[in-house]
């Protein structure tokens, strides 16, 4: 859902919090840390909530610290609802979202980008709209960047709202929340929860209808297209903020009649850049981790410096250790049943495994009826990419080529090519063909045979669970493997093939084999004895055709390979 | 010479030091400089020859400091001749070279790699030859690296000696010093210098053909060619030192014919790299200087830091200002009376100086007769590589744009092309087309105007002398306009259009026209009044085609603004 709202270029994104739902914790569905792979896994900028009342401010801090560990720049500082009916002020607690602003500064100086809610209507609990004015202009003298405002239903509202803000002094920008109104049950409860008021025009269209769900939809999109062109036409606002309530339809609608959805995001570069802002110098990575960008977040949190322009041999950074809390952090999110299905309750030998990765290339049902959507290697079913070469891949894993990563070869495609391009218009890409697999010793003892018709133009790393390495890379120097050229601009090679880090890649990936598959069944099982046979004797190999102007010969390494088995 | 000699791709050339013609000093004919110039300009690791006797501590501490200054990695530690006929120990003073060695140490710790002279027959002044070999020991033991021999007539002379050395325990590499004779007398004077004796079977070759110079160079290819083959085939020599007395055909032949003359020296960058050890790093450099390297390597010499695969507009390195006795440093090198030949006598208009701009591209001679073989922004002759552009080049010229710097586009030609190729063979080079020329304001004008239809594609930057700008660059970012793709590499991108250096060149490059051409002509006079008008008022302008597979547009551009100032 980040990745589909992420894809019309918001300013930023905000995530709620809810002190009922730990939302401090390291629950995978805390705000914490859903606000955590938004920034760091999907590169939206975020807006943390966070509410201060009935909390102490031991805790308070913990979870600002927190956030700023895990690269988390923006604070909504809010007060929270009561725990009980009633209000009840705290003596040297925090009161109000102004104590929590306070705080933070006091804390945390400069470091927070800081937002506080801003009533149009004012506060339902405020002694009067004279009154909670002067509160929302406290909560920004404390210390507070900006205000986002609750919701409202005429633009007017608005607008009055901030011109009186103005009138008192406020002077920082103010974003009005805007909510498309999406189900007559939704709005209910928000207007319930929110204290506010129906117009009675609003009322009037929508109570005929309220069984119609497309009908209030429409209207709710229609409502909100023009207040928002009112809004921007007034001259005085320059952002939306949107209150999806995680529902992306209707928001996306009214973006595009507005004619500010990007029609066509263009990805800076070939994998998704992190928002965290320690990362954001980051532009180039090992091609190992393509297919499990989450793990290579997560292994490379602690780093203090991040490669920006070249990888560099003596300046890739350490990987530590594979810590077996790693490996269970990132265990596969389906359940076991799933993944049985889909690699098979029962293993009869290496060419079921075989089986396994050639359903998951091809996306044809398994012989038990089940498609492979995915694989240890692998967190997502197969990229677009990548099915340029389905027809190859298909051909070698069925023998025991058991491919986990490639690319096609690539020769200046223009910058906005849909399938492989990434950068700003009006550059090239490239790439250079690369294949990665697992394979037995007998096809590796013949692939280096073959290898050396091809010296010159392939570059090769081969290694086994112990770590025997056989390589012809030149110094071990890193290889760049995907490169743009745009207007204006140095040139970018986001992808290398590392062979440094390639040996920490090698640790993953042959664990993966453990961890997420021969566990999968009971000990001593055959086909745990299967999978952990694989683990011990297959090589890991990866291979990059040098020529990328020329047709990528790694296919013809591999055909030769078996001709010569045979 | 340098450039001649270091295309066969020697290990360290030698600079010999002599002490009556001043060489630590600042001089560029100094023994100092010419090292200087071969590390710094030219690449070629060397080794500075450096005498001790009749010197005081702290001259030679001084003449270290300024070598280590400079860049210089190597010392070859000699006595040196006495002052008189006769020989006199100083008491405290260096007497002899292992004196030297030892201060080096002492001084510079491992900073500097020492070598020291052998004598296959013995030093002549020594008392015995074992006498002399215990000398070298103790040489060797005070912390010199390896030994160069004096040069001997026969194989079996160096052999022997060589077992000897090993004999007592001298273990570092020895390199037989070779000399290929090249005349009667250059051999006479050498063997009266050396005190060595020519043994009689090469006396009895040489004495009748003595008038012969070619036969004389004949036999003296050979003969070390079959001394060489001997030595090499010995297995106990793994290099060879040549005496060339600075003259490079006889070696070269002598090289060639052994099959260790490199035929085709790979430029490792498209620029010559330095062999200053602080800037072996250094991989990218503004293409601005690209016909000044010198005045770039002088510019940038008290930077700590070299840019290593990106420039980084933040992380460029400051220039300086341009301080007078710096221009005066880098004036041209020619006589005042030869410029004036080449740029005129006297100038009649603006017209004028586009002739010399137009016969500088052509080749052709000036109205005068003479050919323009530099121009203040050119220290050489134009490139072969910019020959390419000739024909368009000339038409330009003629019209007032007037070129200083050009290079055409290139979509992945393979890096052993003979004219644009550089780095590790298997690889490929690119460029983006690039211009740069002065031009009137009124030209200036209306290429504005068509740079509108080419915004996309074109980057411009137009400056004067005033530093007014104008530019499209976006957030000042460095542009790459070279780079190259090899087997198993990160990419190299040794050349960019930088923004901010710019501005540091645009001082230089109009500063170039008074120092170099206006201050040749008379205060007042009408030539000198016309140079400086042009100092005034023209614009420096440099403009890239960033579409680099399509056809270079930089002459439409050109053409469409000629077409609109008709």
């Amino acid at each position: 859902r980040f990745d589909r709202m992420g894809a019309g270029g918001p300013l930023f994104i905000d995530v709620t919090w809810h002190p009922a739902g730990d939302p401090g914790s390291d629950k995978e569905t805390s705000s914490m840390i859903i606000a955590n792979t938004a920034v760091n896994y999907c590169g939206l900028e975020t807006i943390l909530h966070m509410t201060c009342c009935n909390q102490t401010k031991d805790d308070i801090t913990g979870h600002l610290q927190k956030a700023k560990r895990l690269g988390l720049k923006n604070i909504m500082a809010l007060r929270g609802d009561p725990a009980g009916e009633e209000w009840e002020e705290e003596v040297d607690g925090f009161n109000y979202a102004v104590d929590l602003v306070k705080h933070i500064r006091n804390e945390f100086d400069d470091y927070f980008d800081i937002c506080v809610a801003g009533y149009p209507k004012g506060h339902p609990e405020a002694e009067s709209y004279e009154a909670d004015l002067r509160h929302l202009k406290e909560k920004v003298f404390a210390g507070a960047d900006f205000i986002i405002t609750q919701l409202f239903f005429q633009p007017q509202t608005f607008l009055k709202f901030m011109k009186d803000c103005q009138a008192i002094g406020i002077t920082c920008p103010i974003i009005p929340g805007i909510f498309p109104i999406q189900g007559y049950h939704s709005l209910r409860q928000l207007v319930k929860l929110s204290k506010l008021e129906v117009p009675q025009e609003i009322k009037d269209v929508i109570e005929p209808i309220k069984d119609n769900d497309a009908a209030i939809r429409n209207y709710g999109v229609e409502l909100a297209v023009s207040m928002c062109r009112e809004l921007l036409d007034s001259g005085m606002v320059h952002g939306l903020h949107f209150y999806t309530l995680n529902r992306e339809v209707a928001t996306t609608e009214v973006l595009k009649r507005l004619g500010i959805w990007k029609e066509d995001p263009r990805r800076p570069l070939p994998w998704a850049v992190s928002a965290h802002p320690k990362r954001r110098v980051e532009d180039v990575r090992p091609i190992f981790w393509a297919s499990r960008p989450k793990s290579y977040i997560y292994r490379t949190q602690e780093w203090d410096d991040f490669p920006n322009g070249r990888w560099g041999n003596s300046s890739s950074p350490a990987f530590g250790e594979l810590k077996d809390y790693y490996l269970f952090y990132l265990k596969s999110k389906s359940p076991r049943e799933e993944l049985l299905k889909m690699w098979g309750e029962e293993l009869t030998g290496e060419e079921s495994v075989f089986e396994v990765f050639t359903c998951y290339i091809t996306g044809e049902p398994n012989r038990n009826g089940y498609k492979v959507t995915c694989m240890p290697w692998n967190d997502d079913p197969l990229a677009t990419e990548t099915n340029l070469l389905k027809d190859q891949l298909e051909k070698v894993n069925r023998r025991g080529i058991l491919t986990i990563n490639s690319q096609p070869n690539i020769n200046g495609k223009p910058s906005t090519d849909p399938i492989v391009g990434w950068g700003p218009s009006g550059g090239y890409v490239f790439q250079k063909a690369y294949l990665e697999f697992f394979t037995s010793s007998e096809i590796v003892t013949a692939l280096l045979k073959v290898l050396k018709k091809y010296e010159l133009r392939v570059n090769y790393h081969i290694v086994n669970v112990k770590g025997q390495n056989i390589t012809n890379a030149p110094d071990l120097q890193p290889n760049a493997v995907t490169w743009g050229i745009f207007p204006g601009r140095e040139i970018i090679q986001p992808t290398v093939v590392d062979p440094v880090s390639f040996l920490s890649w090698k640790d993953e990936a042959f664990a993966l084999w453990i961890e997420q598959w021969a566990k999968l069944y009971e000990e001593e099982s055959p086909s745990r004895m299967i999978i952990q046979y694989i683990h011990d004797n297959y090589y890991l190999v990866n291979l990059v055709d040098n020529d990328f102007p020329l047709e990528n010969c790694l296919w013809q390494v591999v055909e030769d390979t078996f001709e010569l088995l045979n």
